[in-house]
């Protein structure tokens, strides 16, 4: 069986075969490849045009936002992983530890960074002075680490892509304030870049970051019903500014340690743009991380003219600034269609002789297959219009789904009962204490997703041991 | 000493000792800082920007020419790296080798990647069927890691930045093609952005890449009389494919191995621009790669009107394209010209009380100091001018120095007398024997830098053993 037929063969159904349905997209849409690193995946072309729209939609907003990209090591030395005590404890034992440089053996053995609070630490506290030097709002774009014993392509690798904020400034309020406005920054880039809804709130104790003192968190409701932790802020307060003496001189001539932050979001946002937008055919890509946001097909491309309208409008659209994709490669139209389906083209523009006698193309949308006959000498106006219109459409369609999977549940056997039968969120109070986070995990597999301010009913029980309720939680298994 | 102190404080002269001035640059532009971790440097913002420029120039042109980015993993299982004999050789003893995930000691090791051919070529084993599926035209921007004993900054660290292309061909004309494609990109891009000429040429066999058939470099003069090599591109011919059976179907049914090259640009190319262009005051950055392209100065902020019109001037400038900088903090503008020197920012733009009254500003140029006034309702055509100026200047001043930097001799004797009193290149005939490289590299340290074409006159005789020579050599001292 060649490639190309490959590509056109159906993929197992989503409602027959979730985690087939992902496995087979992220393979036929060429987005991934397994390699010959256990656990780890290469990125092909197709995926890492989308990972490098990702990162350029974030970067911007960082840049816009006053922080500044650097780039640390690699590599820790196991000292300095071990400075702050709840920061090692978390994760020891998940990295990789390089033991042999070349032939010889290493005094100090090093990890490969599972995350970089330790490098950034050491820095700030050898820059910074003086309260002048404040805040530092550095960022980087990396691949980090982790030792995982379960893996799958994009939602958990043993190597996977982010990027890493680490903040520090001279006051508490204001790391707290950077660490809530990173978390609305990552909403608003979730909504209008991947036209996936997210709910924000705080992370339990037991769910937060080793180190932190809060960990805020965005999470996604997937098509089958399962959560995803698409990013996470944390206030670090000044544990880390105490473990790695990372002090400044106040105004008054004081010294104070400085308060800290850290923020991440990864490429398993790519497994979630699929288990949130894709269908049977395969991926379906909001506009702004498509690698190609229209693909033109010719039809009866070897009549005269064809091939020659067909390349005019691809130069118009990219005029536009567009991304856009001739497809004059020598197969049956058909088969074009079904493939650029499968990679989630948002818009197929047509054109064929007939359309070109009549000074039109026929236009498809790659989420409703909508068929609309523009005339082309309005393409300037209308195919932005659809674009756009398309982003709004599964932006709707991801919120309603995300809408109809909360449901509220008050006593501990509905709350069983619908988490091990319906998938979705459960919103329903919680006393805080760990044990019964605990038993909700061992009966239903579901964790504490987020706790949300200001929507805990005065007089609420907890669900699970009937005391006296703190926060209002949303339950979910997740990904 | 605070910071700002140790900014405006003199460096060492490049004169006196060109190692310390070279050194104080990094630090002092703030460049990059040393790390806990021993031969990896931190990328600090102010580097980092040069760095992202530097991509960004190099991405284009790899895109314009057809390829694609993909992400391959960081590590490379033993077996892998095994698999091309002159390759491992080459580089099993300066990987870092991970032996431990977690708790848990690993069956086989992996090598932290020095470079990601056996990775590529596994990968390509996988997807390549048919003649269709060629060339592949792939690209990664990854770190790597290389266990070196004497590190410096950008020139040698154990952790560096770069990208590196692996392309498959069907033909070996092809994949040679593509080989001398790149190092012409290479060179055209060191030029245009970096304002740095470069010779081209062969390696020797004793010089080239482990793997490869032949290899060619881009090698740059640095202001001390040493050599940079600045970019290498391999032809792999079939070796690589043969070792991993890396096949296609061809149009006639044949199954045929295919023809490779690989070829990589790093992060050392940040110290050629320092080491090329920079002076006792700092850092002279060519405006293609400067983070800022203008500082504009407020003389006399505080008078009424300074900072709005600075303002002005600064927001033209940028709705042109360019990068700006207003800096408009508390320090007296004798300070900020130091700094903004330091850094290298090509223009300067001065903004006072009487300049305002006569409708100009103050230009100077970071290279020759020349002061210029503009009138203000032209900067818009003339500060572009300026810059292209800027880099036309440098770059006819480098290209002066390397060409003054070269040197023939034909005798032993003068030979080793020139190499070992006047740093630079000597244009030496060679028979092509290793023995004579390694005498030259054991009286003088010296190497063969590389090969050139057509540059042998008839009846030459090696400069070493006095036998017919077969090749034209640029020798020099090489970082």
């Amino acid at each position: 069986m060649s490639k190309n037929e490959k590509l056109v063969q159906a993929i197992t159904s989503r409602d027959e075969d979730f985690a087939r349905w992902y496995t087979d997209i992220c393979l036929r849409a060429e987005l991934c490849s397994y390699s010959s690193v256990r656990g780890c995946i290469i990125l092909r072309p197709y995926g890492y045009a989308i990972w490098e729209l990702i990162t350029a939609e974030l970067d911007r907003r960082f840049k816009e936002t006053g922080h500044q990209n650097v780039m640390m090591p690699l590599f820790i030395p196991e000292g300095l992983l071990q400075k702050e005590k709840d920061h090692v404890e978390g994760f020891a034992p998940e990295v990789a530890w390089v033991t042999h440089g070349g032939e010889e053996k290493l005094q100090e053995r090093l990890c490969v960074r599972p995350t970089s609070e330790t490098l950034f630490c050491d820095h700030y506290a050898e820059i910074i002075e003086s309260w002048r030097d404040l805040p530092k709002l550095y960022n980087q774009w990396v691949s980090v680490v982790r030792w995982e014993k379960t893996t799958r392509p994009f939602l958990r690798t043993r190597e996977f892509f982010w990027q890493e904020g680490h903040t520090a400034h001279a006051t508490a309020e204001e790391a707290v304030k950077e660490t809530l406005d990173m978390l609305e920054l990552y909403a608003e880039f979730y909504e209008n870049a991947l036209a996936m809804p997210v709910l924000r709130g705080l992370k339990s104790e037991s769910e937060k970051f080793a180190g932190a003192v809060n960990t805020y968190t965005v999470e996604a409701m997937m098509h089958d019903g399962k959560a995803l932790q698409a990013g996470t802020t944390h206030y670090l307060g000044d544990g880390f500014a105490k473990a790695f003496n990372i002090v400044y001189t106040d105004k008054d001539n004081t010294l104070r340690h400085v308060h800290q932050t850290s923020w991440g979001i990864s490429s398993r946002s790519i497994g979630g743009l699929i288990m949130v937008h894709g269908d049977d055919d395969g991926l379906v890509l909001p506009p702004a991380v498509a690698p190609y946001q229209v693909v033109i097909v010719p039809i009866a491309q070897h009549k005269e003219g064809v091939l020659e309208e067909a390349k005019k409008l691809s130069e118009r659209l990219k005029a536009l600034g567009l991304r856009v994709l001739l497809d004059d490669s020598d197969r049956m139209p058909g088969w074009k269609f079904s493939e650029h389906e499968m990679k989630g083209v948002p818009l197929r523009l047509e054109v064929g002789p007939r359309d070109i006698a009549e000074g039109r193309c026929i236009a498809v949308s790659r989420d409703n297959r909508e068929k609309l006959e523009l005339p082309l000498e309005n393409v300037d106006t209308t195919v932005p219009e659809l674009l756009e219109a398309l982003h709004q459409r599964i932006l709707l369609r991801a919120k309603k789904s995300l809408e109809a999977r909360i449901v509220d549940r008050n006593d501990w056997e509905s709350f069983v009962e619908t988490m091990n039968t319906v998938p979705g969120f459960i919103r329903a109070p919680w006393c805080g204490e760990e044990a019964c986070e605990a038993q909700v995990k061992e009966e239903t597999t579901a964790t504490s997703r987020c706790l949300i301010d200001g929507e805990l009913p005065e007089g609420s029980h907890c669900v699970v041991c009937g005391k006296p309720a703190r926060h209002m939680v949303y339950w979910g298994k997740a990904y």
